[in-house]
């Protein structure tokens, strides 16, 4: 997906006002498709069409993924659907199963018949896999040989296949029943001598990743071992697709994004900043800032029933809650990104509870040399401030262990820990900690 | 860089103990160089060294680099300068970089004369590009020929000059003064006829990045045009290097941890959660905790100063201070995350701003609803009780609009939104709400 430009716009309204297929063509065919996208993106649906018809349906199908999806969807929409049909045939596997994703059901149903049969097998396979696993960010595109060949007949072979350019560089090497047995990179074919078997050839220690598998491991895994593209296979270790390099990196920056947002108590845009629609933002942020209001609100009505009597400690409620949540805050982000990262496993749990522990000690006295201070200035004596600096200690302590048990609790039921954390973690931290420093002013003071 | 797994630790020391060089190489030789990291970083320095020695310097290259840096560091210290020189000519030479850069200055002007001086004039030259900058990203490994030559010959070039698997997937073809005219992919190569010129092969639309590009941009490059890999080039559009995939996910992985850190208000840690010591992670909290602290503080003397005199009010100010500090969050975190996937530029800001300010005011009548009805029950009127919806409406204004300021200001100089924002947005969040309920107060009430 591409940032639109706006720049050949008029050139190409002109083009298209003077039926100039030629100049329309060689814009679609020349560039790279991310461009053609990006530079037609401003156009209208009618005027899109009317450019990509003057390329062959294989360029339109590469042109195609580069739009954004709300405009993919649009586009489909207006589409002649035998056109449609041969487009879809066309079109990278994982892109293609992205856009089906996005369309009614009824539609998906009504253009299927239109796709040659094979296509559409792989199509109904893609979308059974749940969303976020790995079957869902793969595609079905690779290339595969069997073992008892020689290197020369094997480049042969790719030759006549002519996979796509994602995938010819590592050769999957199968069994009689699809069964991945080995791999083996073009290079590796390049440079070995032409009569040598790809079975001498090929690495038999295939790192691989489960259909099933949740897309963070597929991540992990690519990364780990700075892969190209990593074999997907079913429960029999038979090929069913590969996850290629492009289509991680675009995960991992949109996971990062949707995490970032998360954390800020936001339910994910999914889209561009400045393209999501404003009352659908309203929603994704409203429904957590009423959920972040609910908690506050109780806080508030602790506040009320039981009011903090001396009018220098109300002065102090604000930093006395904004250290808990702070330093919640900090633990909570820490311990989602390191689950999300791989960084840490939930059986780490008793060294991360351990760590965090000694740490809310360690900021919670750092915290109360300045608070002591402070309260000096507004409190009758010396005793009485020390409510603050002990509040300071007692609610930065409960911060960090509540901000990293939650994630922890969360992930272990099955939910989304970014998700869940942020509003938990303030509430909890909020109205514990003013009970605590009302607790703290009655034992000192009293 | 991996995890450890200590699963054939108690294995690798029996093979140690007993001096079994031919177990302890095929560990070295047969398994993925990260697997042997991974499982083997458990060894203390000694026993790691007399692993790698099982296996040729080349090997050992390989290896090497996926241990943890703070162990590469570690190892660098107790090795033979001799052999470690050897050890950096065969290094890859972005993971050299990175390691160099980690290093003693010192220390490094003691290894480098007894590098080979092809690659010390690599290394000098990757050390001098600032650090986030596409040059420090970059490697110096790349394939490259003249265009003058046929697609057969080209394959042949190719076998002799046997680049690593990173980059034998792209060839770059340079003219007499190593400009880049043009790229040919290895897939073109074996499909095209043998006796095809590779200037009529090669695709001369190349998209680049220079040396000193920040690293973001490299990112954005790659991720839009779905490449193996990117040219790096000087003002003089010649070949310095290339960045590859598999360093952009890194890149990006490492990146996002880092922005999600530095929103939460955490000095970047920079390594794996449970691997960071105590002290360094207290510092890195500690530091921007008392930063907020103080903001914290200026909000308490300025309610010390001019204190609510309506014992109900006091009820509510956690619940104003929060409503703003949570939507000034989420607009900070939106327009950092934007700005960092390039989604929106710091020319947009006229967008940004208006977005804005419509999400606060339709936001803060959101919350001034429910503010309404809970100040109902303990304001003594509900003319009175207005004093709660108003504050709302006006401090979710004023945090979506300091959220969204405060990071394209930071931008704008030079200052890194993520870093910054934070403390700025509450420290004017809190203090500026607090002065509005106040003042809101006086006014309805008096």
């Amino acid at each position: 997906m591409v940032t639109a430009n706006p720049i050949l716009i008029p050139e190409l309204r002109l083009f298209l006002a003077e039926g100039d297929t030629v100049g329309l063509r060689e814009v679609a065919e020349e560039l790279h498709p991310a461009t053609v996208a990006e530079f037609s993106e401003g156009l209208d649906d009618r005027e899109i069409w009317q450019l990509l018809d003057t390329v062959p349906v294989e360029r339109q199908a590469e042109i195609f993924p580069y739009y954004s999806m709300f405009r993919q969807v649009q586009l489909v929409k207006s589409a002649d659907r035998v056109h449609l049909g041969k487009l879809l045939e066309w079109m990278a596997a994982d892109n293609r199963d992205d856009l089906l994703r996005e369309l009614e059901p009824d539609l998906v149903e009504e253009i299927l018949p239109l796709v040659a049969k094979a296509e559409r097998h792989d199509i109904r396979m893609l979308l059974s896999c749940p969303e976020n696993s790995a079957g869902a960010l793969m595609t079905t595109e690779y290339a595969s040989l069997p073992a008892d060949i020689t290197a020369g007949e094997a480049v042969t072979r790719l030759r006549t296949q002519a996979p796509n350019s994602e995938s010819i560089y590592y050769i999957y090497v199968l069994d009689s029943e699809r069964k991945l047995v080995g791999f083996v990179s073009l290079r590796d074919l390049i440079l070995a001598k032409p009569m040598a078997m790809v079975s001498e050839l090929m690495q038999r220690d295939v790192i691989t990743v489960r259909v099933e598998e949740p897309r963070e491991q597929v991540v992990q895994k690519l990364a780990r071992f700075d892969f190209l593209a990593i074999p997907v296979v079913d429960d029999r270790n038979r090929l069913v697709g590969i996850v290629t390099h492009d289509d991680v990196l675009d995960a991992v920056r949109q996971d990062a994004t949707d995490d970032a947002q998360r954390i800020a108590a936001i339910a994910p845009l999914g889209e561009s900043y400045l393209e999501a629609a404003i009352l659908s933002m309203t929603w994704k942020r409203g429904v957590w800032l009423t959920i972040l209001f609910a908690t506050a609100a109780v806080t508030a009505m602790v506040l009320a029933r039981s009011p903090i009597e001396h009018v220098w400690l109300v002065a102090f409620i604000p930093l006395v809650i904004a250290s808990g949540g702070n330093s919640g805050n900090q633990s909570a982000t820490l311990v989602i990104t390191a689950l999300s990262t791989g960084d840490c496993q939930l059986a780490d749990w008793p060294r991360i509870l351990k760590r965090e522990c000694v740490l809310g000690v360690l900021l919670g006295s750092l915290l109360a040399v300045p608070g002591y201070l402070l309260a000096l200035i507004y409190a009758p004596s010396p005793a009485a401030a020390t409510v603050i600096p002990l509040t300071i200690l007692g609610v930065v302590m409960l911060g960090t262990l509540v901000g990293s048990v939650l994630p922890l609790l969360f992930r272990s039921i099955g939910l989304d820990p970014a998700l869940m954390s942020n509003p938990f973690v303030s509430a909890i931290v909020d109205v514990v900690g003013i009970v605590l420093y009302m607790l703290i002013a009655i034992v000192v003071l009293d």
